[in-house]
């Protein structure tokens, strides 16, 4: 099989600069077009990236020329790390000129046509394209993924949709990496706590419920869902704690057993990125932790620890997982192998 | 007036040093007795105790010889900082001869007899000592103070009593200072969440009913809490997300009116160490936070933040307290003091 | 005494945050007039300043209006927490227009007709102001504090020099708060060290030798510094290994005497940000430490701890102080105290 | 090539843990045995490790029963984590029973017969253990890797040799990993700089010198050796400021030339923990940095930045590496590794 193409969009940032790094050995796609914004065209990645991962550059990305976003160049595939301020216009303007945009930004994920895809959960609604297509008159398309406390939420909570979730009351601990670079001054968060993460509570409670939703997520999953986000002095994954109330009240036994058992397409089509299993359920006591756990199935496995009764609601748990990784680039890549897998890259 | 002589009880520890530290220019208490475990007895205080705040011991403490913990030494009106290990032994054996012991050990926090008082909201409480007295056949008496992240979070909920809370869910986010010392390995918390504390969590589901319970605490308040718990890199300041659920729903604009409005015999009394207001009520987006705010009232100030709707229960904000002035050492002396303004340490 | 009104340019930064803290409550000095770069004219102070202090805006200030940094306008005097880029130019028109600039930042402090004042070790610096007067033609004055890490630096050697000091090496471990808000991002500093501070070890090397020097720091001390400086995962405190050689080798005794017995103009005069006394010599084997130390003397004081023989150069030890207030905003302020004091405000 | 047998003393320890994760997929030694104190024995490995790495414990080891420390069980070849208060007993008794010991611990280091190697530098001491075994009378042998903090200066100043190296003063700025586990209070770290480490700076002062030496060791580099030891918020990788006096002194050029091109016989004999090239020597401004180089060559190259004139001394220079890869348990396995390539483990 020959390798397929393709490029990343917004590469100095640091979801850029994940999108890079996972990508630089991937078996299907070969990273060949490296785009930012207008001050760093022209100019060798490794001079314009501020490189934030403790791996080096990779030999192929290091030397290679900036280019403009411009639509009509570099591959038809294209990762989006966009900052969201400018990630509507052009990715737009890509699907409109024929690139398949795979995007992390949040501009189109609640576009009705647009797919807010995670492989195990919603693989189906990768059948919004065609509609896409027809509706926007792009000749491409966009595919988006979470926001990245919102992938660790909807994949804990995805193998409970068999017991009827009602509502979900969520509390996270998220990592600063989540904010980019510069992002979150030091002075704001050694020794501290954010109790506040601009618009990340909106995000979880709405986009959660597309992704769990039915007929390529034009019908929101029935259920209420609040959240309280914070950010703490972790690098990188974020740990979230979870009360679930359900129509009808599972075991704790069969809560942790859906969870145990739950796989979906990427575990089925042995996708290259795809962890297995998605989820680790651990019975330690103290864990998941983001510094023990985040990396888990190469940073693409959710863990989920102390499953227990809730007084209040019905159960609860904490939920972790690694918020570059499965939280933006890796989910990202996730799609696209989904995408390939099913023929839609061709 | 003269002064008050006091002691402290497990002087060494943690709680024990914020003894120290806030009784050294207190206007009604002069300390004058130190004790701690065996091998810190006939040393001097200095010599024994891993100082670990950021003020010097305080000149009256630093050469003062350290006692066993024995009955009938001391003077009338002793605090404890002993740990739970040892607490219900020598609390006990205090209060049968004669002392006063205003503690901070979570022995006898669920004693029916026992007053677990935090003075704005349950004051009446310590009407118990006279039964607790007659039936223990005790001399003197205990009084304790909740755990430290269930004072916050009772301070937040006793002002919203009016509204009959049906239900809480809180998740927080604690400071490494409430585990004592060594306590928290730094390995566990550098870059680290820890979802667990052990017996927190069942702490705050039951503390916090018999504090805003009625009858001394024997009629527990009639709603259910859930609680997470969670440990962060933070030294001091324990923040929480709470979201309630009422009887009867009431306005946000209500609840923050009742938050900023609270007061109690504390105030009314002008306690020494009695924040004015107890409550801050804070519109900014992004507060509390606990580097910034938990130092409010000289330590002894809830702050409270985000108030706003909770889709799921009703309403939903974010509390933080001081854990070892509000949570711990300053909420015993804060209760010695209602009990001296009462005539109750005579 | 009447106060002295006095004001502050670049009120909004963080070292400006320091000065309104610390003039809220000064016994000599009132603060009445805030001057910040134009995005903030007009505006209530609380409304502009990302107030990152443990205390609240002081009443006095929140809703001051705050200024331009226009010359004439304002009280006489006014200290100065604006950044390198804007500072030479408006400080030196406010000192053409005959206001007493009290400033805290680089622009002026090798200027050789320009005091680089530490009180305690070159009071007589301020002679210099009648050159630079005339040479200036000034209506009004400039007087710098030096950088914060050369502060702490020059503190522990100003007792050493009647040893002859020839060499110094010195390592820093220095604080977030020097580099401003937002100033170092989380991703670079949370579990990490960055051993690099741009100009700083410059200035280290070059401050340190006119402080130290004689006829008003126009002949350098003939020494020579070497320092590397280093970025830790610290809020308030700079910390710093020094090894020192003379010409002629004192005893180590001899040099804690003279570091224990240090004084200065500051605690003659008992000027009332002086710390009593300005260095605090501990015979702990592990102090000094920032977070229990840099507090001391209301931050004024510098600790020194393990004084030892080097045996690469003579002797050696760690050197400590509060980098925003014996650093910076408290330095320039106990500067126009002793100005005050020997007559030069009026 | 049949794998060797190895096993692991001190097996629970946090340098233990590194040695089960860096065996366990190791192209030469199968681990086949763990051993640790009395508490563990006969209990599975994963039930009493307080596993602190960010990777899972090996399956191979996980239900590994442990073994208590008694000499003639287990392998011939085993490597040692164990605490100092009890590794000379024990390693001793395992040489004398015949085994090779292959330690990180500190009590044989100044042992004029025993090897303190870091293959890259002194490959040549090995053939101590020949004189060592008469002498001591000792059928196995022990070789030993110096103490984490020596290996990264020892690394940094090897290549220098050749320029007659006088003095050198060093201050570092150590992670908490290599305090072990407990190890260091999270109280004492967060937020805050620890300028002590017991024992710390005579091991510098110390060891650096037997390793750079002459016949084995017995003839000590007639170098000065300085240290400061200091510790801060750092989970893996210590890093230090170095300066350093030669008779002649060299071109900088000519020093970052010769680190550059250091190179030696692990990486002549490419064995499979050899970094390639060993010292990693950057232009960045502001590099090393722990989060971002400690993993450079699998944990083991040392990476070294802005190495410049020292105005005091003849060069400085920032040095970094792994401190329980590099510095504890990978070292061992590389010493090991140079063992079996020379015919010594048959």
């Amino acid at each position: 099989m020959d390798a397929i193409e393709v490029g990343v969009l917004g590469a100095t940032g640091m979801v850029g600069q994940r999108f890079v790094s996972l990508l630089a050995r991937h078996p299907w796609f070969r990273l060949t077009w490296l785009a930012a914004s207008e001050r760093s065209v022209g100019k060798a990645y490794k001079t314009v990236a501020p490189w934030k991962l403790n791996t080096p550059i990779p030999g192929g990305s290091a030397e290679r020329m900036v280019n403009a976003c411009l639509p009509g160049r570099g591959p038809k595939v294209v990762f989006s790390g966009l900052d969201a301020s400018v990630a509507g216009e052009i990715e737009g303007a890509f699907a409109a000129a024929g690139h398949v945009v795979v995007s992390n930004a949040r501009n189109f994920r609640m576009d009705p046509l647009v797919p807010l895809l995670i492989p195990e959960i919603n693989a189906d609604h990768l059948k919004l394209i065609a509609e896409q297509r027809k509706s926007k008159n792009w000749k491409g398309a966009i595919v988006t993924n979470p926001n990245c406390s919102t992938i660790v939420l909807a994949m804990a909570l995805a193998p409970l949709r068999q017991f009827n979730i009602r509502a979900v009351v969520v509390s996270t601990m998220q990592a600063t990496s989540g904010a980019g670079y510069p992002g979150v001054p030091s002075l704001d968060i050694l020794g501290n706590v954010i109790p506040f993460i601009g618009g990340e509570e909106e995000k979880m409670q709405t986009e959660t419920l597309k992704i769990l939703g039915g007929d390529g997520g034009r019908a929101p999953y029935p259920a209420v869902v609040s959240a309280h986000t914070n950010r703490v002095a972790v690098i990188d994954g974020h740990t979230m704690t979870v009360s679930v109330a359900f129509e009808n009240r599972p075991a704790i036994s069969a809560i942790v057993d859906a969870m145990t058992h739950f796989s979906g397409r990427p575990q089925e089509l042995w996708l290259p990125s795809a962890p297995q299993p998605p989820l680790v359920v651990t019975d330690a006591p103290d864990r998941p932790q983001p510094r023990l756990d985040a990396d888990l199935g190469g940073g693409m496995a959710v863990t989920i620890g102390r499953v227990r009764e809730c007084p209040v609601m019905h159960a609860k748990f904490v939920a972790l997982g690694h918020n570059t990784v499965r939280g933006a680039a890796g989910a990202a890549i996730l799609n696209a192998e989904l995408m390939h897998a099913e023929g839609m890259l061709q």
